[in-house]
């Protein structure tokens, strides 16, 4: 099959073009890097060195004999996406090329308008192109888990019927997330499902739970092949972050409480959910929503179990509780049904001790590399390290400064004096 | 009070700008003319002659000695937005700036894509810069019924308490909208929500009917004074836009068989309750909606009762129905809750014939301008018109004029021949 991979340079993305590559399938990538932009911009470099997109793809070809076609460039231009889809007339579009962290998309103004606009403007020119294009092609869209927040009642696969005053409808299930990256993914499902209805589109919108993991069968082929793996307080998740807390000896710190319950799945079985989305297609018209998670676990549980692995592999882990950085329920009802990729055939990787061996080791040999200044988490979605509701005529740049260092990790670095404003830093800390 | 006014250049936002005037607060409007500029492009112009918004305001003074301060910008422009919170520190802002039309919304992508980026991003924009400079201020955003799509139960306010599996929870009504720009309002209902609750805002989100009719107490206290009332396929409503047909001589469109029902209000109802939101004003905190309507009617309901008026007053109007351009249902259920404005004191003025006759008359006074090419809809919302599907090399100009004129309508004129594309013609017919 002709599959496109939107934002294949990515965590998951990169592992996808692989993976489909390694099954026979015919594979083009579409990044323009923006992704390693913020990085640079925010001081957040991956644990495990990653190659150039060009790099790897000529890597793939050196050790499998495949080829995987690709285009720098980005979603937010309409042309380019014509001219890829008129070329490359994909059967199936795996879409994972947006803004993916949730901190992020709450540091500032701008990042939340970037998020959701570049977000948003992506997908709806995918949308466009298909309908011109590739009508029948197959958008599998990764979306998020955190699009539902956490409700008090079970959560649904994407639809819910309701009854109501003696009346039912199937309803989209209301959506509650809880940043504005999250946001992001909840306009661009609205989105989807309207596309689908009104062109006869086809998608899969996949509310994924939080991924785990460093390494997939094609990233362990050559040291050249490996993802970007994030433990910072930006694009770091919980579970990655743990076990790189672990390893660098500093407390593993808990948002609030832990109570915290949250979705999980292995990178290998998120891989798997979108093979088995796309070998499972849906009618045209049809928008369907899987929830892609193997387990839930509270934070604190999660904590709990990498501790107990890290300190028998001889790490000296604890755990540490912070302020919650976010505005959140830190004890809450959760139950989210996820049963249609296990219809599909989906056979779940659990977390395991083999498993968390297996990333507290790959994490071990790049120990040397873990920065443990980026770790802790650097974004108040309140806003209450910076100075909300003064008027700082100083403007944005003053915004943090004045009250701490976060402003330090995100993408600024001023003396603190405005008279000395001009003299612009880079990125070194002025402490 | 001190009120912002955003959009106050356009059909609702000029006449809310002089309402609030008139009754003794302090107002300012900020307007960049992206109405104007759509209304050139798509060569729509209003009914009646609209005077500058300079002129207006400085018709305002001469004829009420009342000031009306006015800011020529782009909510887009973070910065002129803070520059404008700082300088007015507004306590009400009534957000009226956004691209309203969903035909507009639905042309093509690059309208698709303007109409939730302008909106999103004005919308987060205002957030932000309340979060930072009035964070008491609350904000009045004028959503839409249409938001809610046609449930087959009934439409609460905003929330609707939902039991499940033996639990309950409160939920944001789930959205079902049919065009982009119904879409952009369901995105900007989720960020104002999830900005209320994380940073302590307070915002009434006012879920609009269609509203009809030309003028207001203070449009009519000069001519230079009067609103932008449309009829076209672009920016006129159907109730308007019947009259318009009536007065011109051509037959009543009903889009299908006319069965759809919509909720409906009088122009002086919309800023009687935008007063009443803003009189009452939310928590910290509050995220409310408001369904904002006064009565419901079939389309063919309002059709018919155009026409027997119009009747009437000597005027032979006749009712045809067209292909309907739109993907919606015909005939389903509608029961739309709207109590909460009633609550606080609204004493509707329900559609009368007198109403009907004001209308009437308002629209022979200027019958001279009524341009008829302009009434029918031009925007197809499944792309039946266009080619889509089809792999077109000539690309998106290309795309309509293939199959029929609409294109004409929509920016460009291009002679038929693609040889001849180079020979841009403006907007005149190349028929």
């Amino acid at each position: 099959m002709r599959i496109l991979v939107l934002g294949g340079d990515g965590y998951l993305g990169w592992p996808a073009a692989m993976y489909f590559s390694a099954r026979d399938h015919e594979v083009a990538v579409l990044d323009n890097f923006a992704k390693r932009n913020w990085e640079l911009e925010l001081n957040a470099q991956p644990l495990i060195p990653i190659s150039t997109l060009q790099e790897r793809v000529h890597t793939w070809k050196e050790v499998t004999k495949r080829h995987i076609s690709y285009v720098v460039g980005d979603l937010c231009d309409y042309e380019l996406v014509r001219m890829v889809l008129r070329r490359f007339r994909p059967e199936a579009i795996a879409h994972f090329g947006e803004q993916p962290s949730a901190p992020f998309s709450m540091i500032d103004q701008r990042r939340s308008v970037l998020t959701e606009v570049n977000n948003i403007a992506g997908t709806l020119n995918i949308l466009w192109a298909m309908h011109e294009i590739v009508p029948a092609a197959h958008l599998v869209k990764l979306g998020s888990m955190g699009e539902y927040g956490t409700p008090n009642i079970d959560i649904e696969e994407g639809f819910i019927e309701i009854e109501y005053h003696g009346r039912k409808g199937v309803f989209p299930f209301p959506k509650q997330p809880l940043s504005f990256y999250h946001l992001s993914k909840v306009h661009d499902s609205h989105n989807i499902m309207f596309a689908c209805g009104v062109w006869k589109l086809r998608s899969t919108d996949l509310h994924q739970g939080i991924v785990y993991g460093v390494a997939t069968d094609e990233t362990e082929l050559d040291s050249r092949l490996a993802t970007s793996f994030h433990y910072d307080g930006i694009f770091g998740t919980s579970l990655n972050r743990f076990c790189v807390q672990a390893v660098a000896g500093v407390p593993l710190t808990l948002y609030g409480t832990g109570g915290q319950t949250r979705p999980f799945l292995n990178i290998r079985d998120t891989l798997r959910c979108v093979e088995l989305a796309i070998l499972n297609p849906p009618q045209a018209g049809e928008y369907r929503v899987f929830n892609q998670f193997t387990q839930t676990f509270s934070i604190s549980e999660i904590a709990e179990t990498v501790r107990a692995q890290a300190q028998k592999l001889g790490f000296a882990a604890t755990i540490e509780h912070l302020p919650n950085p976010r505005v959140e329920e830190e004890e809450h009802h959760y139950c989210a049904r996820h049963q249609k990729l296990l219809d599909l055939g989906l056979q779940p990787r659990l977390l395991s001790d083999v498993l968390l061996d297996s990333i507290l080791v790959a994490i071990r040999n790049h120990a040397y590399r873990i920065r443990r200044e980026s770790i802790l988490p650097r974004v108040q979605w309140d806003g209450a390290s910076g100075e909300a509701g003064s008027a700082n005529e100083t403007g944005q740049l003053g915004q943090r400064a004045a009250t701490d260092n976060s402003f330090l990790s995100v993408g600024y670095s001023f003396e603190r004096e405005p008279a000395q404003r001009s003299s612009l830093m880079g990125c070194e800390s002025s402490s």
